[in-house]
C-alpha cells in the first residue's frame, strides 16, 4: 500500500490531519500560495545533512579539516550556495555557469573545486582569477592550459589529478576493471595518471596537492569505494617512492545513494565514513604514508532527500490492458521537463496524495506528465487511491537532485519555482518562469 | 569512412574547399560570428519541406485544402512560427507556452490545433478566446471543460477526438493491439471513443468536426499509418450509420521518419502521401463515405533535417579498452544539455569535421559533451580523422527537432543560439543565453 514514508520524505515532513506538512507548512498552503508544480526544499534538513557529512568525515578520520564538497550540479542557486557556505563545507562546480552562481552568492572561492572533462580556457582563467581552491585536472590538454594561464596571471594554482582507478561502481555492486571506458580522468593502469603527475611537477605555476577519484553516482556498494581507495593509495605510495615526499590531499569522490522508493535506504554518513576511514588508514599504514587530508563528494546525498515536488492532478483516464487489467493514467501539471530522471535513467519514485487522506481502495496507476510524448512518465507503476480526482495534490519526495537542475522548457512549459520551508515559514528562492521569460531570448 | 552525407545534411549544405558551407555561409564564419555550440537552420530548406508536405498532401488527395500541422514541440520560436505561417501550413501546439509563441508571432490562430493529455483550464480558455482552429480533446474531463468554457465565452468550439486505434508503430514495424497502454486519447476497442462522440454531440458549445489518430514518432513503417487509417475510417462509417451524417475532417497524425546516420532515409512526402491517400480513398469508398478533409502532422520531418549543430572540440583523450583497442574521447563544448536524444532515446548521429578536410586515417572515436556525467555522450561510436585536435569544429546534422526544444541548463550551461542562414546571409533568431539570464530567476 502506498503511504507516507518518513525514510524518503525530508526530515521535517509529516502527515497532519491527513495533509502533508513540510517543516510546518501544509502542502495545500504551498500550492495555494506558489502554484504547482513546485519544488519544496526543507531548509533545516539540507543544512543538517551538509553538517552530518562534514561531522562524519572529520569524526571518522579524527581531524577537523576534512572537506565535504556539495555537488552544484545536483542543484544550485544563490540561496543554496549561501546555505552551503554557512555550513562550512565546500562547493564542487563543473562550469563557468556554476562558478557564476558561487561568485554571485559571495561563496568563499578557496572552498570551491572545479571539475570537468572539457573546461574552456575562459572557465580556467576565471577560476584562477577568482582564487578557486582547487582545479581537478582531467586531460593533458588541460595541464598545459592551467599551467599557462596561471603563469600568465602570476599565480600558482593548486590542482588535483582525476584518476580512474579501474573500479566501475553500480548501485549495489562494483566491478574491478583494467581500464575504464569513460571520458573522465587519467587511467592508473595505462600509466597516463603517472605521466600526468610528471607533467604537473614540471610546471612552476601548478601545485599538485593530491589525487581525485570518483567511481560513480547513486552508489550503495561500499566495497567499491574501498577498492578505489586501495588503488589510489598505491599511487600515493609510488609517488613517495619516486619523489621522496607525500601528496598531502586526497579526494575520494562519493556519489552516495539515497532512497527514492519504499524499501530503499539513504546511506548513513557515519557508517559510510567509518568504513572509508578504516580502509584508508589501513592502506596508508601498510604503505607507510601519512593519511592525507581527505575530501569527499556526497553528490545527491545532501540535497536529494530534502526536496518534495508538488503537482496538481489534471486528468485521470482508465486504460484497459491486454492482460485484462486496468491502468489508471493520472496526469499532473508537470512531467519530463521538471523530472527527466524516469525517462533518462528509468528512475523510480514514490507519490502520495498530499491534500487529504483517503481510505479508498488503492488501484494500479501510472503517473504521467502533460508533455506531448508517450514517454512522459513520472511513475510507471504505483498504487493510488481509487478516489483520486483532478484537483488533488500529489507529492513526490526525494526530488532535490537532478530535478530542477536538469529541467527543460520542453513543450514551452515554464520551469517550476523552488521554495524553502523552515519553522512554519515558506519563501521563494527561485521564482517560477513565465511565458514572457521564454520569449526573452527571441528575435 | 565518415564523410559529408548530402542525404542527412540540410539541402543547401555542401563542402567548399574542405569546409562545410550551409546556404552560402561557411561553418567557420558562423562559429567566429556567433560562437559555439550553435544551431544553424537552413531557412529555404525549412520552407521547402513545409511546402513539400503540403503539396504532397493536396496532390495525393486531389484537393487544395488539406492541412499540414507543424509540430511546435519539435522546435518553435517566433521566427519559425512566421515561416510556418508564410508557407500556409498550420501549427500544432500542446501548451499555453507554445500558444504564446504563436500569438506573439501573429500566427493565424484558425490554423492552430491544440493537443495535450492534460490541458489546463487556463490553456483551454486562452485557446478559445484567441479563436484557436481546433482543440483535440483527449479525456472525458476535457470534454466537460472545453464545453463549459466555450459556453461561458459564448462560442462554439471546433474539436477533434483523439482516438487510439490499436496500432503501435515502431520505427520499421507496427503491431496491431487490442488496447494501447498510452496516456493519450480514447480507445476505439474499449468503446471510450464512441462514448466521447456521444458526449460531445450533447454539447451545444462543441462542434465535433472529426477524429484524430497519431501512432508514434520517427516512423518509417507506412503499413502502420494504413492500419490506423482503416480502423479510424471504420469509426467514421459507424458515425454515419448512427447519426445519418458524416464527420467532415480527419487528422491522421504522422511522426514521419528522417535520416540521422548514413544508410537511413528521410521519407519522401510524395510517396508517403500517395500511399496514405490510396488507403484512405479505398476504405472510404468501401464504407461509402466521402473522403474527409485530411490533416497530417509530419512531426520532426519538417525542421529535423534543416538544422546542423556546430561544436568546438575542447579536449581529446585516448582510453585503452579491455579488448586491447583504443577509443579516442572527443569532447565538445556542449552535450546532453543541447542534445538529450542520445542519452534519452539511444539516438544516433553523424559528425564531420567542419573547418577543414583531412586525409588522415580515421580512428575509433566517441563524441562526448562537457557535462559532469559519464552518460553525456553525443555519438557512441564514430570514425573520425586521427589528426582531429582541440579547436576543430564538429558539425552534427539533423538536429533541428528536439535539440533546442528539449535543451536544459544542466550544469548551468547556457543554451546555444539559433541562427537562420539563407542565400549567403546568417541572422540570429534565438540569442545565446548568458550567465546573467541564468541568475534572473533567483532571489
Amino acid at each position: 500500500m502506498t503511504s507516507f514514508d518518513a525514510a524518503i520524505f525530508s526530515t521535517h515532513s509529516s502527515i497532519k490531519s491527513g495533509e502533508l506538512d513540510i517543516a510546518g507548512v501544509l502542502a495545500t498552503q504551498l500550492a495555494a500560495d506558489y502554484g504547482t508544480p513546485l519544488f519544496v526544499v526543507d531548509e533545516s534538513d539540507f543544512k543538517a545533512r551538509a553538517k552530518g557529512w562534514n561531522n562524519a568525515l572529520n569524526s571518522a578520520f579524527g581531524v577537523s579539516d576534512g572537506m565535504v564538497y556539495y555537488a552544484a550540479k545536483s542543484f544550485v542557486c544563490k540561496e543554496i550556495a549561501r546555505w552551503v557556505s554557512e555550513t562550512g563545507i565546500g562547493l564542487d562546480v563543473c562550469t563557468g555557469g556554476e562558478m557564476a552562481v558561487a561568485i554571485a552568492a559571495g561563496f568563499p572561492m578557496d572552498r570551491v573545486e572545479l571539475h570537468g572533462n572539457n573546461k574552456s580556457e575562459k572557465e580556467i582563467r576565471t577560476a584562477i582569477e577568482v582564487g578557486i581552491g582547487t582545479i581537478v585536472v582531467d586531460s593533458f590538454h588541460e595541464i598545459e592550459r592551467v599551467s599557462r594561464i596561471a603563469a600568465e596571471l602570476g599565480k600558482v594554482q593548486k590542482v588535483y589529478i582525476r584518476v580512474t582507478p579501474g573500479v566501475e561502481a553500480h548501485t549495489h555492486e562494483f566491478i574491478s576493471t583494467a581500464h575504464e571506458d569513460v571520458k573522465f580522468g587519467f587511467s592508473i593502469a595505462s600509466g597516463a595518471a603517472w605521466t600526468a603527475i610528471q607533467e604537473i611537477r614540471k610546471s612552476s605555476s601548478l601545485n599538485l596537492a593530491g589525487l581525485h577519484s570518483h567511481i560513480g553516482s547513486q552508489i550503495f556498494a561500499s566495497e567499491g569505494f574501498a577498492a578505489a581507495a586501495v588503488k589510489v593509495i598505491a599511487v600515493l605510495a609510488k609517488y613517495r617512492d619516486a619523489f621522496g615526499s607525500e601528496l598531502p590531499e586526497l579526494d575520494l569522490g562519493g556519489g552516495y545513494g539515497i532512497a527514492y522508493i519504499p524499501g530503499e535506504i539513504t546511506l548513513d554518513p557515519t557508517v559510510v565514513m567509518s568504513e572509508l576511514a578504516a580502509v584508508v588508514k589501513r592502506e596508508c599504514a601498510a604503505a607507510k604514508i601519512a593519511v592525507p587530508k581527505i575530501s569527499i563528494e556526497p553528490g545527491r546525498a545532501i540535497v536529494g532527500p530534502t526536496t518534495t515536488t508538488l503537482y496538481t492532478v489534471g486528468t485521470t483516464k482508465d486504460v484497459a490492458l491486454d492482460n485484462g487489467a486496468t491502468r489508471r493514467y493520472v496526469a499532473v501539471d508537470g512531467g519530463m521537463s521538471d523530472n527527466i530522471r524516469p525517462a533518462l535513467y528509468g528512475a523510480e519514485y514514490l507519490a502520495i496524495i498530499a491534500n487529504r487522506s483517503s481510505t479508498a481502495t488503492q488501484i494500479n496507476c501510472r503517473v504521467v506528465g502533460k508533455h506531448c510524448e508517450s514517454g512522459d512518465i513520472i511513475i510507471r507503476e504505483i498504487q493510488l487511491a481509487q478516489d483520486l480526482v483532478p484537483g488533488d495534490l500529489l507529492a513526490i519526495p526525494a526530488t532535490g537532485a537532478y530535478g530542477r537542475s536538469m529541467a527543460s522548457n520542453y513543450n514551452h512549459l515554464t520551469r517550476p519555482a523552488v521554495i524553502a520551508v523552515k519553522d512554519g515559514k515558506a519563501r521563494l528562492i527561485v521564482r517560477r518562469e513565465t511565458e514572457t521569460d521564454l520569449l526573452a531570448l527571441e528575435l
